[in-house]
């Protein structure tokens, strides 16, 4: 059993697992940059130690001063929370060479899914759904326009190299296909010197729904249902909750098998997130797996009554899974806002600086999990996330309710944040009707 | 269904009730006291009128005033909490008069269970077990022996109309019975002006477990499990748990029956608690019937998910209610702590005061129910109850481990606290092994 454990990381989540940690017996190692030297999780922790300056790469990301301060300080475990190095196989390999039990999945496991096409490739070995999309790489129009008589339109014409929205044009039949490709095909190569193209499936509107599954050093893979993240703003994850009312059982079912199989197709061990895109006619896409916790996972603890972090630790510590899938119960509905220091109403520019007072709501089914006190100063150079404001509710009417009844609550003083906003999001006839998806908030609620 | 409610309390429930009114779309007219002008429940509610002065019987007790402005703001219902007017049936009986829905019971059975004496007889009628006692009143010394001899000792002298301990023995055998009978009744007699004794069964060291009951106006009655609220001070409760570890599965079984028999036996309606104490041969012994809901309502929340505020307001609607008793689930187990302003190291003398700062634990399963905030002054002259930290496991043991977790994390500034005393509690021996009653913090834990 782990004695002693650093957490490498900060903020919300380093505090969330030294709660686990606490509550297990188990001592704590801090780690902070001098940025953080206010910040909750060095107090809470048996041990804190500054692990360097402000840039992230000399601090939270410095593999080989983590791991000096692991042995010096005599932990027999470092926990990645989410971020920084928790998706970083050379650390995950690291650490078992210096016999640090890393709380997350096998190097290999980690680099396998970390390359986005090989990846797709095993989840076409294994017969999950992938977005379809031309085998190689494309550079004349002409195969273009047959392979996307194959995949049938809209379909998302894309560099190879790509990123950044650069070389990529969605287009809806064969004349926009053939206006557009040799001009994205310009543009890739003139961005990243090299215009091989390929070509996808064009998902409109998706829903982003996610299966949280865990595996054991004995094989056994269960999944802890779904989370529906389709409330995002760039991307970003903005509402989630649990689980998905926009999938029907038949569905949802079909939806958790090929998440169990893609986790045991690689002999998967530890805390993971196959994520998948959802269209309008329910049909699921596998996007990519996340190796490790995820910011979202107190949700599905709010209907399942498990810790996850608890259950990282215990298989990391060599132990089965202790549930059969059956024991696994959803029970009720639960919602995340995430509650950042940003302004809203200012293109959501980040609001650093004092918290003068805050002011956490109570009550049934209301949980606020954060790093933030009054008096501290949020330093500018993290992610804006100041916490997670948690709501359970029977169904999701009553945990809408209760959702907007402790956003009513929550008062923070100091610094602007968006809690008026998630109001707004959570009021809204879209949220409410759960006919919102990925861009809704960009494409439809900004504009409105 | 209700509009519009009058929150008949201040502090923790009355901002208790206005949560689950939000939650409903249910407006609210707060009352307050000139010393709670500053109190969180205010602010909360729709609307906020002060009742008066300091004086308890001018403010939260005054019936016609409160009932006045529960006319004048147009609302239709109040809710009374529990404490001040919570159980005074000519309140209950004032607001039917007036045509506004009191949520609780019907003023007669507030009557029946408010009398000591009709309650237990209306409960040997019922067939539920009390403390064997004499029937009637006792003046000689030789009727007490006989009647001793028939209930068996140890044995508890007391006075008819007694109340703070005045004219009250415990004895162990006929000789100190013939010693202290007399002496109990002079005592009786110079404190009440009334020598009228009566003799009851002296049950040591008991548990105190009591049955959460719900009836509604169609006659059924259901329970909510149990709750054990052994470890007291001075009568006071100070830890509850859900359910008692105490009862094995055989004497829950009947315990609950007795529990709803003794609801039924006066077509009780509303949310009502049947408290009784248990000896070391586990069996049990109604005490009492609080027509009200409980400080440690929480707890019975957390394992059952049911929102109980909600359940009275729905029956107050004339609602059925809406579980079977099959249908209410106990999940895991849950531990309430009071948090109150005193100095336990100073005989607990309560410490009023402005507090500087509050710092709440977050985490799964974890719930603090409060109406204070930084900056908060406590007045002095309300009880010294300043907040309930709540938290739920998925078994006892994880429950202790949290919330020796979350004592941790609770940080209040500026006043004295019994958040030391109560992480001693929850550490003690006594308690982590069940083995602690109503007696162990005088007459153990404090003498340690």
């Amino acid at each position: 059993m782990i004695k002693k454990l650093l957490v490498a990381n900060r903020g919300e989540i380093a505090v969330r697992i030294i709660r686990t940690c606490k509550e297990m017996g188990i001592k704590t190692v801090a780690i902070y940059s001098q940025a953080d030297k206010d910040s909750l999780h060095r107090y809470m922790a048996d041990e804190s130690i500054c692990i360097g300056p402000n840039n992230i790469s000399k601090s939270y990301n410095n593999i080989d001063n983590i791991i000096y301060l692991a042995i010096k300080t005599k932990c027999d475990a470092i926990h990645p929370g989410f971020g920084f190095l928790s998706e970083n196989s050379s650390f995950a390999r690291k650490c078992e060479e210096n016999n640090l039990i890393f709380i997350g999945p096998k190097f290999e496991q980690i680099d396998k899914m970390g390359d986005k096409s090989t990846a797709r490739e095993t989840m076409i070995k294994a017969g999950v759904p992938v977005v379809l999309g031309s085998k190689g790489v494309i550079t004349d129009v002409n195969d273009a326009i047959d392979i996307a008589k194959e995949i049938g339109y809209p379909i998302l014409i894309k560099a190879s190299s790509g990123g950044g929205g650069k070389g990529m044009r969605i287009v809806y039949n064969e004349d926009e296909l053939k206006a557009n490709f040799d001009m994205a095909k310009g543009e890739a190569l003139s961005s990243f010197g090299n215009d091989e193209m390929y070509l996808e499936k064009y998902i409109e509107n998706p829903r982003h729904i996610e299966v949280q599954v865990f595996g054991d050093k004995y094989g056994n893979v269960v999944h802890f249902g779904d989370r529906d993240c389709s409330m995002q703003r760039r991307n970003q994850k903005v509402i989630e909750e649990s689980l998905s009312h926009y999938l029907d059982e038949g569905i949802r079912k079909k939806l958790y098998e090929a998440a169990v199989k893609a986790a045991k197709s690689i002999n998967y061990i530890g805390a993971g997130t196959v994520e998948f895109i959802v269209d309008k006619d329910k049909n699921f896409y596998f996007i990519e797996m996340n190796t490790r916790i995820q910011v979202e996972h107190p949700i599905t603890e709010m209907i399942t009554g498990i810790d996850l972090i608890k259950l990282q630790i215990l298989i990391a510590s060599n132990e089965k899974i202790p549930y059969s899938q059956e024991n696994i119960k959803f029970n009720g509905h639960a919602i995340e806002c995430r509650i950042n220091a940003e302004d809203p109403f200012d293109n959501f520019r980040p609001s650093p600086g004092r918290i003068d007072s805050i002011h956490v709501p109570g009550g049934l089914g209301v949980r606020f999990d954060s790093f933030v006190y009054g008096g501290y100063t949020i330093p500018p150079i993290y992610d804006s996330m100041i916490g997670k404001l948690i709501c359970w509710g029977k169904n999701r009417n009553e945990c809408i309710s209760r959702m907007k009844r402790a956003l009513d609550e929550l008062i923070v003083e100091g610094v602007k944040t968006n809690i008026e906003f998630q109001k707004m999001l959570i009021e809204s006839d879209a949220f409410v009707k759960d006919e919102h998806h990925t861009k809704f908030i960009e494409n439809e609620f900004l504009k409105n």
